[in-house]
């Protein structure tokens, strides 16, 4: 596989968590870069922000005010996308007007509950600078509300999810993430219950346990590993530094490891996010989320949890990959190759 | 349809042309921002930047020279991220090593080209600030690039689309735009031929020529539109301004235009354009490009051309929707309607 011909000249791959291309160009490194440059993030940040909202004992833009935490605080988030109270409504137009018409616009209510979880009463750390035991209490967090969110019976979708870094939208550097729960599953989601459990239903074996087993193997694009998580650049990454991060366990959720399981997923994001902000030497900025067994009743034994990280920067702190246009209208494209990708990972 | 309650409400919303839901949330656009505030682009550009590696009679990175060309001018990207002399390989790797296990690893050669297309001599200028006989010219190379790359028997796919500002990747603001011709479909032109040919041959009609109608019969996100061409804030829009644009008659790709209906479109393009570049007083950043039929030799007799634009402000010059966490791990999601969207580029 190392000296693959094929990896050294234009490419697609095949993503087996999607069914979708990514169009790879190794050749393409050697690219000028006149465009954008992002601005850096503040080097330096006070432990105690008095004007972030999301620090200990501060006011809140809907006036409530944070308790004086000392670990973790959950609270609903104040401007949610979802609310939980939505009645049911559907609204169908067919083509003509004519009631056999085909359905051309289609909407339907939709419930869910968004809130938000800051990881620290610290406003200056992150994930990689929080000892292990802190960065535990914050995968016992995610566990409790994945659990309670599922208990709720119209909840099928429990989306956790970390935003960091001004150019992944974050509006506040206070270490914090959100979850989004779903009366309905999200495409992304859609996607991969659909290949999970068409793998799971014609080889009667887990897609994922196959795919962590075939690249522990290869080894060419493992990141970092222990006991119990492996991080890894997949094989159809689409995001230059993309990395997939999941359980040697078949597990279904976070809440069914074990204590040890958890603390190695403490302790993989603990060494992954410090492996990313010494990449570049900065607070690497990345959009990261669980994808979770699916919280409707039914059992889905074909889904294994893991993390996807999606961090912008391409080849420096102030230089990032682009979606746009023939990624938004085609499909995404990269350059640096996911083997280079991790072999850089490994290194730093 | 106007005073639906739904859509002051949650929801979610079906697209027909790739199958996948966009969650609106309406009550969410008081919002207040303190996010990333982007960087305005230089309100005054000279009509010739002699560093600028795309005007008239500059040398480009290769050493190139360009023409003193006065209308359009058409080169191969230096960087192409496609090749047209690739060698057919595939790699499969199976699970377990074993030859008749699953296949997890797949990739494929993939051939194409890349052309770069620039508008006008002129380094200052825009679509909308071009003349209607200017931006008739850039159709006409439009045409004759897709009719040139459509001949070649192993392309299937011609994408011509442009990258405008620097918050969307564009690496110059010379008006240009860029050619992506494609061995195999891309992901999104795969989702949107499945869509119109199951609708084609369910129903013997065209998905875009009935949704077209129902939307003139509605008229609530029509933007603009002229004898020949619409453009309009399609249903299932997932950027907070996106428009759909396409021709009232059903043809597959521009060049089966009469030159009325080439007119139609420059005008439509200048106009809509114009319209951005007012709503926010800037010159409006956005991915824009061409879905045209499909070029292998198939007839996709249900395949009707339109444009999407793509642009990311949300509320001002300044502040952009990110598609990050949520998006990226569950599905699009939006504030403002489709429907508050028409209004103001309606009223501008
Ligand atoms: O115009 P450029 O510099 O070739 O490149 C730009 O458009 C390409 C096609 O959408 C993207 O792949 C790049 O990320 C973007 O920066
Ligand atoms: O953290 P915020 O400000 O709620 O919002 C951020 O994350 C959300 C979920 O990914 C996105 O919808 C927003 O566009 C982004 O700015």
């Amino acid at each position: 596989m190392r000296h693959h011909e094929l990896f050294s000249r234009p490419h697609r791959r095949l993503n087996q968590l999607t069914g979708e291309w990514v169009l790879v160009s190794p050749h393409r490194t050697q690219r000028p870069w006149l465009g954008q440059v992002e601005q850096l993030p503040p080097t330096e940040l006070p432990t105690y922000d008095p004007t972030c909202y999301l620090c200990p004992g501060n006011t809140r833009a809907n006036g409530t005010r944070n308790p004086a935490y000392t670990t973790t605080f959950v609270f609903e988030n104040d401007f949610a996308a979802l609310l939980p109270d939505v009645p049911f409504e559907r609204v169908s137009v067919r083509a003509g007007g004519d009631a056999s018409g085909p359905i051309l616009l289609h909407a339907e209510a939709e419930r869910g509950i968004c809130r938000v979880v800051c990881f620290s009463p610290r406003h200056d750390l992150t994930l990689a600078q929080m000892t292990q035991n802190e960065v535990q209490q914050v995968v016992e967090v995610w566990v409790a509300q994945y659990n309670e969110l599922a208990a709720i019976d119209w909840v099928q979708s429990v989306l956790i999810f970390e935003n960091r870094g001004a150019m992944m939208g974050a509006s506040n550097p206070h270490p914090h993430g959100q979850i989004w729960a779903n009366e309905q599953l999200p495409n992304e989601m859609r996607k991969e219950l659909a290949t999970q459990t068409a793998y799971w239903q014609e080889h009667d074996r887990c897609l994922l346990c196959d795919y962590l087993a075939l690249e522990l193997s290869l080894g060419e694009r493992i990141v970092c590993a222990n006991e119990t998580w492996v991080a890894l650049t997949p094989f159809w990454a689409v995001w230059p530094f993309e990395t997939l991060v999941l359980p040697r366990a078949h597990v279904g959720a976070i809440g069914d490891l074990a204590d040890e399981g958890r603390a190695g997923l403490a302790a993989i994001l603990r060494e992954l996010t410090a492996r990313y902000d010494r990449l570049f030497n900065v607070t690497f900025p990345y959009s990261m989320g669980f994808h979770q067994r699916p919280t409707d009743s039914l059992p889905h034994d074909g889904w294994h949890v893991h993390a996807h990280f999606y961090p912008p920067l391409l080849r420096s702190a102030t230089v990032r990959k682009f979606m746009v246009g023939y990624e938004m209208l085609g499909q995404p494209q990269r350059d640096v190759t996911p083997e280079q990708a991790a072999a850089r990972l490994r290194e730093v």
